[in-house]
């Protein structure tokens, strides 16, 4: 047992609008989004910072946020593309000591709604946001087993 | 044949300081850098954006990332921590159309300095840099072969 909010979540005691979860690694909305569709990945297992990190478990994480950054494309969110960070130490404002991706979809010309959204940090609509995301990540999976078949 | 150039840094026909290569990617120091020690990782094979990335040479490439943001803190730099950033898609300010992982190397209380350096980045002394972060790369194997035995 540990205080560990991201842990809490993984172990569903803690509330979190979840998008994807598999044995390794889940991922969730951030609930102080930069923009609409932020989302965290974290490793199911604990590990504080990259230096405690299962270099496995990593890679794990970064194939999870690079489908996910895929899969925003041809979600409702529509995003153009994605900005993909781990910051990784206290130093490094990581804010939650346990290894978290962040994914933040943008969209051409979003500059300015990307500033706002780093100062203010307010939460869009959760459930539809989710909903669109998840229906993208199957819209991928439909599509590459188009490509395989 | 292309003009990016990534590509060229990779053929050997381009100018950049070196830190690691293999099979599948190579890193180099960033020559806008933030801080001192940011290093920019990219693939071998050209791939504009995480559509057209691999995903197992994505893993490759965040595999990298995570190793030199642990190789930093054994470093002559003395990391405290690091940012990892892959910004993918122009919309996402991604700069130069090869997909890159940026490793930006943080210590505690450098928030001014990070901020200068955002805004004037500034090449540092890139040979000595260069070498005290190839130097943390060998410690790490070192120490991780020491683990090992």
């Amino acid at each position: 047992m540990n205080d560990c909010v991201f842990c809490s979540i993984v172990a569903g005691t803690a509330p979190a609008t979840m998008i994807y979860s598999d044995d390794a690694v889940c991922a969730f909305l951030d609930i102080r989004p930069i923009t609409r569709g932020h989302t965290l990945i974290v490793p199911k297992v604990h590990a504080t910072e990259l230096v405690d990190l299962d270099p496995d478990l990593g890679a794990r994480l970064f194939r999870t946020g690079h489908r996910l950054a895929r899969a925003l494309r041809v979600s409702g969110l529509a995003s153009d593309g994605a900005n993909l960070i781990l910051n990784d130490g206290t130093a490094a404002f990581q804010t939650v000591g346990h290894v978290h991706l962040h994914v933040v979809p943008r969209r051409h010309g979003d500059k300015l709604s990307f500033a706002k959204g780093f100062l203010l940090r307010r939460p869009h609509e959760p459930r539809s946001t989710a909903a669109a995301i998840r229906a993208g990540i199957t819209a991928l999976e439909q599509s590459d087993q188009g490509a395989q078949g």
